[in-house]
């Protein structure tokens, strides 16, 4: 029987809320805008609200539960934890604030460990019982599944191997220390390369230097590369063999049989996932040869973040 | 009740057996030379009589299983696969050879992961959901403990973290690739770095320049340390430096409650963890401030590795 539940996806900017099936489709979807919010409890007022619309114009009863992807959602606490891009401060206790509004059960967490449990449920992880998945995005998340479970660990933290110092003394990270996965192979960190790769190339007129460097993103990047830009492939050459390094290691840790890359710089396609599986066979301890594979999501990249989201309910 | 299990550590060079109460107390051991045999049955036949002749020397009826901890053992397969220093070659099924004369289930897994289990059952971990342990040797091993279970991943091979690359295109690893955490913190590595800081210092004329190369050890090493000779207190820095690295770079992935350190390297004691804390805290990614702490093994060295294969019956 078709059973229903609710994904959020809450963002600094948007904030997106479907309706799932239990096959994995995305039925409906209502969005609200974070940002012009300033009182936590009337932000989730409104999406309880909107969340009834959702139900009444699918003419859905029932709904399994309400996931809930949040910058530094916790799982064991149901609250968003000091997130730096929200407008609302301190710790959030989301699932006291719904608890007000409706019934369902509410899960939360962040949205790489989202990503992992969608891929599970819904995506290319289907059946898997170890596997890691890599977002990349403005940052570096993951979300690492063992035994068919989320690893949340001591403190529902685990899984940020966006930290792991890659690099020992390498680029500034946000997070204070150097190094980081993340400085490297987010959307960030492919226009840092990009932007060391045009400095040693002084005669250097391609496209990218036709672009401001204000408005230079990762996604130009992967479009010069697609079209033959050199340098453009040179800097996923180098993003690739840092990424497929950081794979190689996470496998050390649990042996998976799959570790799974999601995200915009992902799209950049062969030009990135190339350099990135040689890096990884050549990283990969001999021990794990033959025993995994790198896989591309399979969610369907505009609903990812809310079948991420609900698949939660499933956790 | 007091209830018995055997606990049997295998090595290139010997076999130790132990008999184990339920409250972690090795009651008795015994010991066959594994070099000595080359035929793998034999070997067996020989362990189940001294694990009779265990039994009745101290009037013990039953125990709960017998659990080996073997190099390469595999606990999925109850095989040690492919070991370079045995005698035996190829796929060893122990778990079938011991059938042969036991009817005590018969649990296998590598010395790092006995290590582990050894400390979760009877030692410094009784009570933790979520740890890991690096065990430094000749190598390095690691055990990692998710929700109270060992990780064995797809393969049975989880939890390699001293084939974890730390320093991209550094020491040349016995693995076949370079700067793996094992060229630089196992007692080998601790060697290789004293050698290094003695060529910079031609001038060196401490206790370690006294010794031939052929027979400094790691030992060695930390006795000068411990008397105060500079260039071991400085080969330690650098060992706790990269190792409080590794260590922190773990714990973003599963968010551990502590950390735990076992092994002969690590009886140098303070001239070792100090640094090792140090880097530790320099290196631990700020969303784990305060959640993990570093710790030494608590079981009895004589018996650690007899008590950690014990413990795998408990798996």
């Amino acid at each position: 029987m078709m059973t229903y539940s609710i994904g959020i996806d809450i963002g600094g900017t948007n904030t997106d809320i479907g309706l799932v099936s239990s096959e994995g489709r995305c039925l409906a979807r209502k969005n609200l805008q974070t940002a012009k919010y300033f009182d936590a409890e009337l932000y989730v007022k409104d999406i309880c609200l909107m969340i009834e619309e959702l139900k009444k114009d699918n003419d859905v009863k029932e709904i399994d539960g309400i996931g809930i992807a949040a910058p530094l959602g916790n799982y064991y606490t149901g609250c968003i934890e000091n997130a730096t891009n929200l407008n609302f401060k301190g710790i959030i206790n989301l699932r006291l604030l719904f608890a007000k509004y409706t019934e369902s059960p509410i899960t939360v967490s962040n949205d790489a460990n989202a990503a992992a449990y969608g891929e599970l449920v819904y995506g290319g992880a289907r059946g898997m019982k170890n596997f890691i998945m890599f977002t990349l995005g403005t940052g570096v998340g993951s979300g690492i599944v063992i035994d068919g479970k989320l690893v949340h660990g001591k403190t529902g933290s685990a899984g940020e191997l966006g930290h792991v110092i890659l690099i020992p003394g390498g680029r500034k990270c946000g997070c204070g220390r150097c190094g980081c996965l993340e400085t490297y192979a987010s959307g960030t960190g492919i226009k840092a390369t990009m932007l060391e790769v045009m400095s040693q190339h002084p005669e250097y007129r391609g496209v990218l230097a036709q672009i401001p460097r204000a408005e230079l993103t990762s996604k130009s990047v992967g479009d010069a590369a697609n079209a033959g830009d050199p340098l453009a492939i040179e800097v996923f050459e180098k993003t690739g063999e840092w990424l497929g390094l950081a794979m190689a290691n996470a496998v050390a840790f649990s042996s998976p049989e799959a570790v799974f890359l999601m995200g915009g710089p992902v799209k950049a396609g062969e030009v990135l996932l190339r350099p990135t599986r040689a890096s990884f066979q050549k990283n990969l301890c001999f021990v794990y040869d033959g025993s995994v594979g790198i896989k591309v999501s399979e969610l369907p990249h505009n609903d990812a973040a809310i079948l991420g989201a609900a698949a939660l309910t499933k956790a």
